[in-house]
């Protein structure tokens, strides 16, 4: 019924994402903690985010961190990423030798705000800038759009306002596109309908989802997302990264989880289920909490592992 | 792409397969929690077992429980049932006042044994026994196949296995029937691919899933599930219902957040959503430790609430 790809890109989001809202950790648990990500087989990793460092103090050692991944990346051949918020954290994410950087543009004005200072018209006409100075360096921009489908402050994002900021970006030349559950209240039906309409536009260029499963239907959203012919993924090991407007509440994706999932669908992904389990088990003891990942408390089919 | 029904029926399980592992709770709490649960608008309950009190102690007062049940009935116009293991509980069932039953038969054999003492040809051998034991007495049954998908012991489950079960109840005349995913492993293919190989046999019977969400695919597969004809689902207010064999682990699929999931795929079903997590928050209360469901700590859509 669904025609669903042979293959999904995951994109491990724990390192920034994950621990943006967390209490910062030390560069050798970070680097840790990298090690058992690679481990897992992943080709693509957001490793860092470029943005204020004391609005995101578990972040502030992304030029540090950023050394260890050029290390990194010259043995292993992994695509590092950074998420930048401003013409001027592209250049230092660039300075720091990140050769792809992701820029959110929050779709709903109220989040943008609250977010970047700035509303969505303002953080949408920078999207030029930022491609320019990457393209100019050789390095690959995504356009993430935040608050997709809803806004903490605005309720539902319409949809124009979406098509908005996708539009501005390809204009602009960006490389890939990916829409953003950021407060995790998306569901299959509203995945399906939002990328059945940004489809015209976006094209042939890859497009991106990243889903929270704040309200339990997280994987549910990404397997909609996938069969309505998304073949990136965002997901973060354990779960790893809660929304503080739901204190408690589940994180992203947990990488594990959605290996899990889209094995038994026969869609392939570059990540290896027990390495994934692994380094969602090394994640928990870092930050020191019950993260919410589901393989990690009942781990993988009891015959198979 | 995918045809979903207008309505599904949702049955609430809590009080059955949540409390079932649970330590026993006083009947006066039980009572407490059914009438949130009545106050959900839910029509069908599975509200108790009439099997085993040393292998259930949690369910032991069922006779009780079931005196209460059938007060309520009168006025509340409710489905209550009951499950069942072998024909003698189906006689206490229906001489404590139950108009509908539920037998169980497992469909791999170690499950079986393990469960209920005998494999699943000696208990499938009992389905034409229990639905005349019923009907006899106006009571309606419900064939549940568990371990549809895997077998803690056993492994997958070979569709023959399941298809077998299907047949022989369809040929007892049983009045509706279901699948359950008993140690929750299924995942949306393997949900699509199960309903799609029983279509033949199940033909205009109802038929119904139950799924845990003990490795976070259990929404995704409710979803897929009803994508797939699927018009009746099971749940349970907050996911109360762990299973033993993942210790800490999700259990059913969480009412209040199958609902939200529904609501927003056009779906009606008669739970009110606030009602679902209002009875959650009581779950958790009477049973003093945190349930799974994702509603109970993130809450509706803020704008919505």
């Amino acid at each position: 019924m669904n025609a669903l790809p042979t293959h999904v890109t995951i994109r491990e989001v724990a390192l920034r994402d994950g621990l943006q809202i967390e209490a910062p950790i030390p560069l050798s648990a970070k680097v840790e903690l990298l090690e058992a990500i690679i481990a897992t087989g992943v080709r693509e990793v957001e490793a860092t985010a470029f943005v204020s460092p004391s609005k995101v103090p578990a972040l502030a050692d992304a030029p540090e961190f950023a050394e260890e991944l050029t290390r990194v990346r010259n043995s292993a051949g992994i695509e590092f990423s950074a998420l930048v918020a401003s013409p001027n954290g592209a250049k230092r994410a660039i300075a720091s030798g990140l050769g792809s950087i992701e820029y959110v543009v929050s779709a709903a004005d109220a989040h943008s705000r609250a977010n970047v200072g700035r509303g969505t018209a303002d953080a949408t006409a920078q999207i030029g800038e930022i491609v320019a100075i990457a393209h100019d360096n050789g390095v690959s921009v995504e356009v993430i759009v935040a608050t997709a489908w809803d806004c903490p402050f605005d309720g539902p994002t319409p949809v124009q306002r979406v098509l908005g900021v996708i539009a501005a970006a390809q204009a602009a030349g960006v490389d890939r596109l990916a829409i953003a559950d950021t407060i995790g209240t998306a569901t299959p039906r509203r995945v399906t309908s939002l990328i059945e309409a940004l489809r015209p536009l976006v094209g042939d260029t890859p497009l991106g989802a990243h889903f929270h499963n704040t309200r339990g239907a997280g994987l549910a959203s990404a397997y909609a997302a996938v069969s309505a012919g998304v073949r990136r993924l965002d997901a973060s090991i354990g779960g790893l990264g809660g929304c503080p407007f739901a204190p408690g509440a589940s994180g992203n994706i947990a990488t594990e989880d959605l290996v899990y999932l889209l094995r038994d669908s026969d869609v392939a992904v570059d990540v290896d289920l027990s390495a994934a389990i692994a380094a969602a088990g090394l994640a928990q003891r870092i930050i020191g909490h019950e993260l919410p990942g589901a393989l990690l408390r009942a781990g993988d089919r009891i015959q198979d592992s």
